[in-house]
Parts: C-alpha cells; sequence; structure tokens
C-alpha cells in the first residue's frame, strides 16, 4: 500500500488561490484542522513561506482555550494504535517512521501505550511533540518531563509543538523564494597546533547517543581546510538529543609522521554533547596536538 | 588452599647477612634461579633498593645468550596450564590472578593456549611480560605484536619484562629508605573557567577501556582545590592500557546554577587516553566552561 | 638619621604580658591609639596572631561613629608634607616608602596634595589606603574612585584598609606558630603540549603595568618542572595592580630545534593580568606549541 | 611634480598585442628590463596574470648568472639617493614611499647609506627586498640578516624578491579574471565560551609592533558573528613583520554584565604574533572567558 505525499506547491500559487484551492492545497497540514488554512487565506499574498506559517499559527492561538483543547485532541498518539492501524494523517505516519515508532518491539510498544495512557488520563488530550527535531531518546525523556506538568503548560506546549509540525510540513510542501524557515546545522573542524594547519584526512564519527547504546549516523573525512567534505547531517533538520563526535586523532598524527606510538595518549577522541534547540547551528570544532586538545561550541 | 607469600625483610638486613641468608631472603624473585643473588651478594652493601635491583639485573645482563636464554625458557606460560594445575611461584600466582587470568572461560583460555604455542613455537621460550603493568587488552595487544618479531628484539624484551617483574616484586619484599623505585601515577584537576576557581564536587569516573567494553575503576569527588580527594588508582602500579575518565560537568554547573536545561551542551565529558608508559606520571586536568573544555597531559 | 624598627615578639610573651607590656609591645600598631591595644589585652591568651588582630579590630569596630571617625583622623596624609617632613610614625614611613612615596616629584607631589586636599574636604578625615597591599597607579585608580562615594562608605573602607595596615604590620611584629595570617601568592607554570611535558629553560618576565609604563620586576627561568624557581614576588605582600607576564616562548621552541624562523608565529607571548585581591593565589600558567596557547586563572 | 602612473591593461589586450605594443604595456615592471617582456611575447596566450608573471620570471631565470647579476644590479638603493633625488622608477618611488622610505631622519637615512653601502661593496650590486610585502622594521631585520649570507645566496634571494615586487605590480598594472594571484589575509574571531555564543562588540585593535614603538594600524568592533565588520588589512598585501591584536575583553565582560570589577583579571588582552610568509592566511581567533583565553593559528 503506497502513501501518497501532496504535491509541492508554489508559494506564488498559494497567494494567486482562492481559498477553496487555499485550503485544498494545504490539506492535511493541520491536523484535521482547514479551518485554520480558512482563516488565513485573508491575509494573503504571504511574502515568505515563514510569514504563511505565522499566520496559520496566529489563527490557532487567537482560539479559544476549549477549541484550542479541541484542536490538540485530534492529534494521533505517539506510536499508538492508530500508528499500527493505519487510520493515521499521511504525514504523521512518514514523521513517525522517521524514527521507528511504527516498527516498535512488543515490549516497547507497550512501554509508549502507557506513557500515552497515563497522559491522556492527566491532560485530556494526547502527548503532541514534534518527532522529526527528536531523537528516539529524546522523546522519552521529555515524555517523562513533561508528565509533571501543570494543564496550561502542555496546552502551551503542545501548540508550540505543532508549531515545529507544521513549519517542517510547510517546508516539505510550500516552494518559496529565499531560506525563509530556519533549519539548523551542525558542523565540525579539526586544527592542528602541533603544525599549525588545519588537520586533512581526519576521519570523523558521528554517533546519536542513547540510553543504551550509541548509533553511528555518520563517517567523514577532513578535507585539506580541516572541514568534513560533506555536511554531517543532511536532508533533515537537527533533532534533539545527545550526540558524540569520535576524531581519530591518533591516527591522523601517525600519518603525519609525528608519532609511532602503538599506544599514543590521544588516539580516538570523543566529544559528546546535546543539541536542545535543533534549528541552532552547533559547530563543534576541535584543536589538537598528539597531547592536548579544545572544544567549544563555536559559531 | 592459602597462598603463602614471603616475609618482608628490611634492606639493612639483607646488607648485614652472609650469601645463604642473603639467597633464602631473595627467593623466588627471579623464576628459579637463586644464582642472581648469589652472584650479586658481593656488591653488598646497597644504598637503596633501586641499587640492590641494578645489581641484580647486571648479573642477568652479564651471562652469555644461550644461559639468558634458558633463563627465560623457565618463566611459566601466561594464563597456562601452569596456572591452572597450581604448579607455578607463588608470585606468579598472584601476579597472573591480578588480571584474572586464572578464571579465564574456556574460549579465553584456548585464545592463549594458542599464542603460547605459537610464540614458543617461534622463539623456544614462553612469551614473559609484567602483567601488573599491563591490563588485560593490552597483554593480547603485546602479545600480537611481539609475535611478529625476531629473536633477538624478543629476548631484550624478555629480559626488560623480567627486570619489570622483579623490580615491582622487590618493591613488596624489601623495607628500603627513601622512595627509591619509581612507580608511575595518575591524578586529575578539574578548573571551572566559568567562575574562574577550581571546580569543587565534580563526579570523576575512571574507566579501563577494553577491546570490547570499558570497566568503572573507580568514582571521586572533587575537593575544594578541583582534585580529587583520594587517588584515581591506590597500592598498585600503573598498568599499560587505555582509560577514560568521566566528568559529571553538567551536574555541576546545574549544582551552581548556572545552567537549568535538562539537556546541556556539555554533561558527561568522557576523555580517553593511553598509558605506554606506566612508571610515568600522567596528570589529565580538565579546564572546563559549560560551552568548552580543554584537555591536556599536564605536570 | 636612622629608622628604629620594633623589636620583634612572640605571641607567647605577649599572652603572658600585663597591660602596661602587652600596650608597649604593640605600640605604633594602630596609629596615635593606644586604647585599641588596652581593650584587647583582657581578651587574652590568643591562639594565633590572626586571633589578635581580630580582636583589635574588634575593639575599633565597637567604638561610636564619632570616635571612629576621629581615629581614622588621625592617620597621615598620603605623599604628604608629614613625609617630606619627616613626622610620620616610622611604620608609616617604612610602608609609604615602599611604593617610592616619599621621593614624588614636586608635580607628583602636587597631585597627591590635591586629592588629598578635595579628600579631607569632602570628608573630613584624610585618605586612608594600606598601600603595602597597591601599586602606585592602583593607589591614584583608588583615590579617585573613592572621591564620589558618600561618607559611611569612606569611613567603611577606612577601617578596612586600617585593617590591611595593621594585620601586615602584625605579621611583622608578632612571631605566631603555623600560617594564621593569609598572603597572596602569584605562581605560573609552562608546559610544552607540543611535546607533551612541562617546558624547561623559559625565560618568563614579570611586569607591573602601570599607566603610562611596565616596570620589571623579575625575571625568572623555568625548571624542569616548568616552574620558575624561585618565587615571582617574594618577601612581601601581593598588591593590587596590573600585570603582565612575558613568556619567551619562541626561544625556548628554538632552542628545542623545534622551529627555526627568524620570525615565528609565536615569539614573546604577553599575559597581562589584573590582581585585585592580594590575599588570593593568582596561578597563570601558559600551556603552549608553537601555533597556539592557552591562558586561565588555575590554581 | 605629480606622479604618472601607467594606465591599467586588460589580459586580453595583452594577449592580442604585437610585441611593441606588449613591451610598451608592461614598461618599467622590470626595472630598467624591457628585454624581460620581449622574451615572453612569444608565449601568449596566458589564461590568468599569474601564467604571465611566470613566463617573465621564467624568462629572467633562464639568463646566465652575470647577465642575472647585471639585472639585479640595475635595481636602486632602498631609501637611497635615488630616493632623494628623484631619479627612481615611478613605480618603485611609490612602493619605497608607502613605508615612509622618502622621508627618513638624518640618522635614518644615514643609517640605511651605511647598510647599503656595506651590502654593495660585499656583492657588487644592491639590497633588493620587495617592500610592499615588509614593515620598516622587518626590512632592517633582513637587511641585517642577509648581509652576512653568501654571494650565490643572494642572487637567489634578490631574484625571489624581483618575484614579489613585479607580481604586485602585475596586479596593478594588468586586469585578469578569476583570482589569479595570492595575496594574504589578516582575520579574527571573538567566541565567548561563559555564554558559548560569538562575543559581539568586542574592540579589538591592531598594531604593529617596531622595535622601539607600537602603531596602532586599526580599531573595529566585532559584528553579532563575532567577526570584525571590515578587514583588518585592507586594500594592500600583508607585510612580513611582528603585530599585536589587542582584545578589549575586560569592557565586553561589563557590557555584559558579567563583571562588575573595576580591576578584573582579564581587561585588554594582547595577543603577539609574526608574519612570516605576506601571502598566507593568518587566522588568530580569541576563544574567551572572563578568566581564560585561547589563541591560535586557524584556518
Amino acid at each position: 500500500m503506497g502513501l501518497i505525499m501532496p504535491q509541492r506547491v508554489s508559494l506564488d500559487t498559494l497567494n494567486k488561490s482562492d481559498k477553496a484551492g487555499f485550503v485544498r492545497a494545504l490539506d492535511g497540514l493541520f491536523e484535521a484542522a482547514p479551518w485554520v488554512a480558512e482563516q488565513s487565506h485573508p491575509r494573503r499574498p504571504f511574502a515568505t513561506v515563514a510569514a504563511l506559517h505565522d499566520a496559520m499559527m496566529a489563527a490557532v492561538r487567537s482560539r479559544p482555550r476549549q477549541e484550542q483543547i479541541a484542536f490538540v485532541a485530534c492529534h494521533p498518539d505517539l506510536a499508538g494504535k492508530a500508528a499500527r492501524a493505519g487510520t493515521m494523517a499521511p504525514a504523521s505516519v512518514a514523521e513517525q517512521a522517521g524514527l521507528g515508532l511504527d516498527q516498535l518491539s512488543d515490549a516497547e510498544f507497550q512501554h509508549f501505550e502507557k506513557l500515552n495512557g497515563a497522559y491522556r488520563q492527566k491532560f485530556g488530550f494526547p502527548f503532541v511533540i514534534c518527532v522529526r527535531r527528536q531523537t528516539r531518546d529524546a522523546v522519552l525523556d521529555s515524555f517523562e518531563r513533561r508528565l509533571v506538568n501543570d494543564v496550561d503548560t502542555e496546552i502551551a506546549t503542545a501548540l508550540e509543538e505543532i508549531g515545529h509540525i507544521t513549519r517542517l510540513r510547510l517546508v516539505d510542501r510550500v516552494e518559496g523564494a529565499g531560506a525563509p524557515v530556519v533549519t539548523g546545522r551542525l558542523s565540525t573542524h579539526v586544527l592542528d597546533t602541533y603544525h599549525g594547519r588545519p588537520a586533512a584526512g581526519v576521519t570523523v564519527e558521528l554517533f546519536e547517543v542513547g540510553r543504551s547504546a550509541r548509533a553511528l549516523l555518520t563517517r567523514v573525512t577532513t578535507d585539506r581546510d580541516g572541514r568534513p567534505g560533506r555536511p554531517l547531517i543532511a536532508d533533515s533538520p537537527l533533532r534533539v538529543g545527545n550526540y558524540e563526535l569520535l576524531f581519530h586523532v591518533g591516527d591522523y598524527f601517525r600519518s603525519c609522521g609525528v608519532t609511532r606510538d602503538s599506544r599514543p595518549f590521544l588516539d580516538m577522541v570523543p566529544v559528546r554533547f546535546g543539541i536542545a534547540e535543533p534549528e541552532g547551528h552547533y559547530h563543534v570544532p576541535l584543536v589538537t596536538t598528539p597531547w592536548s586538545y579544545s572544544v567549544y561550541r563555536g559559531s
């Protein structure tokens, strides 16, 4: 059974559409809420995709509390029965699948069911989170942390998460000029202060660090300027989570002829860091000699 | 069945002993080689334990090549049948047990047997290594690396290792003045350059990093001067191997009220390093803020 | 005309003295105020010199405001006519001479006179500062800054400065056990992370950095542990002020054979820092390669 | 009396010129040596300005030793009588004026005359150096250092310097596509690892550090990305010499509200470095907190 993704549309076309066409083109963006598009239509034209998104979120935020709760309540459970039964909106299906939430073991499924149940019972609406901005462990951390909040905090948090969800969906759906929607970036750089030059040819591995294990996301080699030849994370937003960059410093200095030890002081240098704002720029350089290194959040 | 360790003796007593008493007091120090003590007796008095050790090693080194090979050949296999059968000298028993070499699984035992066999076949004498200066993985690394050497290199290496073995045995056996025998040291220190002061109350864990896993060796907390309240490794020499210090930087800055993030940029900071010379001083400080850190081999 | 310094006395002797002997032994410690010693006498015995000092300062602080002002008013002007006319207490003479305040040029003398006049006119008592804790420029900075305070702040500040003055005088006068009175310390250390070892043989110069010029205080060479063979500042307390350590890094790496450039990237490395608390420990290490360095306030 | 600079010409025009036009357009580029242009003419077309320069230098290098000496001998003395008498080629006039060599005091003029005389007497040709790549002190350093060389080294050095001189003249004279001729660059960047972000609004001063004094070259303020809003050195090549960047770190942290001390540990942070290859990229970032900083040659 194929998953039919809606066609992309240009911002220009949207700006020229009548209400029916406008609502149709943005169908499914806000879960079961065509009124969001309807109420945004009169505010055309939009200069950027970001402006369109702002208008749609403003429509949501202008509703009374009860309507906002009802709107939040329309969202599917995370890794819930809807995912297994195939009754979820196409965008949600793809998003939850991105974290493997459609292929949980029975034990994991039951853990999520238990958290979903506890959350619904306390707040009266499902737990909403933008999974595209989260690693699987970060989703669990967030679930446990948010369960202790009060209901007003959770309504606000749910709307904020819906803001993230729909912003990323809009970027996929609407072609606009410029770079109107911010997505974060992870970059690195290796400086060799033994020689006073960029470190070329250093193998760097990026891991996602989970509760119980770490998973290799990518392996790159630095170029003549000490930077990876390609992005560490491409074609997708950053995710909230914990990460490790592993720099093969020992191999590098051996290949330069600086060290010949079979057991150097520095060999594999791990740098572990958290990403809390996936829309930010995380530059994590390494400045190193065979006997020292410095790490910092750069820019 | 108890393991009877020889009694400690003072250097002064040794210096005043006749040859028979001298040889008896140093029995078992050099594996099956009372002649080493005999030939060293005339060089009394010894100012330090180190001087006594130098004299004994000089006796070994002055022998012709064939006698040196015969001397090396008297040593037991590593993790070999002697260990299982209980026919090894008491000191060797204790030393090999220190690495758990007396309690290998059958698969591990067979791996060692295979290496022992290959080594003996190539060189005509057993693989000798000072296990008290090595982690288990470092023993395996060394075994594999030394198998490719030529016989002269291995005779020299075996004598050097016997030097390490007997030096550490002497330290246990003979009470001398001063600090005549060097043993290495591992230390750390945490500086907080956010506040410009030592970081007090930081949890620091020390792990041995093996081929497949890492094992917690100790957990300490830094005092008001940013140093562990007690030695990281006490009552034993350092061992060749790979290590990781894990600094709980996130908890520290949370407890200072500097960060409140549930997911800070820096949380657990791992610093991985190799020890190649267990007689050296390895000072591995951390200079840190919530957004940066530096590591170096200090002094 | 010789300057007669009072004889040193032991804390033990003081503790056993009658009131007259006690007051005589501490004569001149508090400017023109024998009552301070008198009122402290009943609180004998004192466990430490610091406890004696605390008792004497408590006697001052327990007096009513008007008496405190009168007490402050007994102090001589800084670099004033008393200094030129030779009518100042011996301790004050030596202290002011330590900064060269007895040998000012006419222009400098007039600048101080003007500040002294303005201060007296505003507050009704002279400007009191512990000159032994200050560089000359720091005295001027402080003078200008304190002139804008209100009178209560200045009474409190004057008493605090008298606390510093008399604490340092007590240390000179009374021999006590232990190290009861804190004096600060300036230290340095040079680490070479090109080789992974302390940098031995590095020339380090210490300058006082004044408003218009810098003055060389001392020149040292690092020993095998990368530390100066002798204290940077000895036999005197630290002084509030600005300083520069100048590390001859280029010469060091040239002498190691690492660089041969006539114009290396790093040659003379200046590290400029302020000392605001002369009772603190200022450890200012340098961690360096030919292409990088790090500086921090260590411990 | 006006200084007439030759008109700029495009590489395309040069490639299409006949020999007479080609030589005329490049007149004065190589001091009194039209044969250099003549011999390069047949090698047209040139893809880049750099290729044209390579061809011209190849023509010089292909000449026999005696002709090379004669060619070098045609160059004017540095800060010599020709400069005062106005008999020097227009390009040389402008270049020497750039360092103020046309406005020396009598004492300085005599010092240069003495060096020029000693050099000519030893080698038989004048001291040639590309002054546009040098600070005044670097010229003097170089003069003194080169006087001890042998004649072959000096012929080679003179030709290398003529290569630099004519490369920079060509860049001024010929408009070519792309960026065919490398000129160096000096840049900086300030990272604030107290907050984990670029340091915006930091005043940074650049000084040339001479033998006896330092001269302010420029003062900039860092932008939101922690970089100077404009190049530190613009519109001219870097010069061999010693430099100091002075970072106003104390003001920055005061303006952030981090420190309120009138005398912070770090206030003005000087970073002194040498530029030996003016064609290189010198990136000199500062990574700082109120209590620490790191400096390195970056990229």
